[in-house]
């Protein structure tokens, strides 16, 4: 998936096909017809604030309050959920994508809406969806005001005879009254980085996952055991860990954040540099968790570099918290008493770099240079 | 398109190939499901608001503000324009179709979000419509704020061998300060119903119209001519007029409103029914703007009745203000000066009936009940 924000150009193509320059450059014009629009608002409520080039979530000054929006779906994952009929998880990994990418900058996700593309509809498919919606909308705070069903015949494809789809979200959020946007420009060198662990794959780096998958195992290779209780397409499907309850836990109890990355499309490296690049900072990462058992596997199977590997997959760490020093053992405290599995995994530096201690098939020493990438 | 709302079921099959009652069955799952959210936000900022079975745009409860949100989609008017080539008016479907439903809710939209699902990236083509999105948006007083492109490859389908997409947004907008949300509950027997002139078929009912042209002209259709200086193409791609601007207008100027029925899937007599539900409340139609020439050629080629037109075309008539009778050649004369065709089309009468007088090829009178349909 390509956002519609500026990130710096990477590799032409990044390994699972897609031509990542050409996105770039897409996102970059779309985000240039974008700010054109800023001035509708201008000097009324909803003027969009500060650093729309950098952050994903928009903030709008509407008066007493900051709102933020943003969008997002959970891209070919729908295939795995098509391959193994198991339709009910999804709701996490698309509530995951829009609101845990809204509170990572501070902000409380309230409302939602939803756009359902199908070839033909199915009712138990679509209950089974909005099941899962449901129940992650409920567990991040989310009411669902909203959505669409849209019949699009050929126009929506996927995998087998059943009800092809693709699902994507809007969230609308607020800054917590008292409270300020995350933008980390309060970061500072020696800050720590704690990790919270991801369950899985999130919905990012399945177009390189399948392609491994497909030529290794066929193409019935959801339906191949993964381990003794699990398929490959079981695994694949693994919901996504919702950061958002704990996020807003973290904000309402006062723990000072200084940045917040959701680790997405682009990877570990590239979503940290943008929260680092307010201050032109660096970090050391030395003490990630270790890459799922798949993502291993997977590796091994598809002949994958670490570097690439943690391009695309999140390797074991879906969101980093960057926090000051005297507060990240108190946070990874309270944070694994809300059930999350967090550990300081790194600190911030002076030098603009970001060294990431890979812990995949060929552990080893990674640098990242915001202006030249790997 | 099926909206995750409740609709009165009307007949299985619609004309189009498409089954109503399925699409209104799972909607109502959708919406049942969401409904169960709203207890997310209960006692909080963001808690949804009133009517949430009857209108599109739902509202949401900001403490000194009301908030409302909603998503669509421009359907598949997208292979008119893969057909012919024209990518830089679909941003007015697309802002049509949300921003004019928040909008005939008594909300003024203020910023909206995006989502582009393609089979490849093209970037001609993604310049055009974000162009055509800038182009719209600016119109509406809207600042697009966020978006997202997902490459999905064979997920998303399309005509020709360029970029195929499928394109969904969402708006959020506010009730302005010193104004009520227009919900029908104030429309009195004797209002008149002011009809907007549509300038085509906006983003409805292609799918019925895309049946007849390729049986009657064959697969290439859209070359065809339709009149001296268009094609048929041309003519499917008619950008939607935007109302909001008018609306917008006429709220600031405290034009007496008592409802806004926004004529989209379902047709004029199921989106006017639902504005007169809370009312129980009926109304004559007797003197709508006729019918495109476009509608009615279609309607002669594919041998379609006056009902099954008015209930998948607009007919001409893209949106209805019901208001006050001693208000309504002032507003009409308004709507004039702000270049809207505007005319006094019927009146709100105390049976709940809805009756129109149908200038299709076959003019008669239709007789709809919100009980029972057509």
């Amino acid at each position: 998936m390509v956002r519609q924000s500026l990130k710096p150009d990477k590799a032409p193509i990044d390994g699972s096909g897609l031509d990542i320059s050409l996105g770039n450059r897409c996102s970059r014009t779309a985000l240039a017809w974008a700010r054109k629009t800023y001035q509708a608002r201008s000097g009324r409520l909803g003027v969009p604030l500060l650093r729309s080039d950098s952050l994903f979530a928009n903030l709008m000054d509407f008066g007493p309050f900051q709102l933020a929006m943003t969008t997002d779906g959970i891209g070919t994952k729908a295939e795995v959920a098509e391959r193994t009929g198991i339709f009910n998880t999804l709701g996490f990994d698309l509530v995951a994508m829009v609101a845990d990418d809204l509170a990572s900058t501070g902000v409380e996700p309230v409302n939602l809406t939803n756009v359902l593309d199908v070839s033909h509809l199915d009712h138990p498919t679509v209950d089974q969806l909005m099941r899962g919606l449901h129940d992650a909308a409920l567990q991040a705070g989310i009411s669902v005001v909203g959505g669409e069903i849209a019949e699009l015949g050929s126009r929506v494809g996927g995998w087998g005879p059943g009800m092809h789809f693709n699902w994507s979200a809007t969230v609308i959020g607020l800054v917590p009254p008292d409270h300020a946007a995350i933008t980390g420009e309060s970061i500072t060198p020696g800050d720590h980085v704690v990790a919270l662990r991801s369950d899985g794959f999130r919905s990012n780096g399945f177009s390189l996952a399948r392609r491994i998958l497909r030529a290794q195992l066929g193409d019935t290779w959801h339906d191949q055991p993964f381990s003794e209780s699990s398929t490959w397409g079981q695994e694949l499907l693994t919901p996504s860990r919702l950061y958002t309850p704990l996020l807003n836990t973290l904000i309402r109890r006062d723990q000072p954040i200084h940045g917040v990355v959701h680790v997405t499309g682009g990877g570990m490296a590239d979503n940290l540099s943008r929260t680092l690049a307010a201050t032109a900072l660096g970090a050391v990462l030395d003490q990630l968790h270790p890459p799922h058992p798949a993502m291993l596997e997977l590796q091994a199977m598809g002949g994958i570099s670490e570097q690439q590997a943690y391009l695309l997959w999140n390797m074991g760490n879906g969101m980093l918290l960057v926090v000051p020093s005297s507060s990240s053992a108190r946070l990874c405290q309270l944070a694994r008493q809300l059930g999350y599995d967090a550990l300081v995994a790194g600190r911030v530096v002076r030098h603009p770099r970001i060294t990431i201690h890979s812990k995949g098939r060929q552990p080893g020493r990674l640098v990242y240079s915001p202006t030249s990438g790997w």
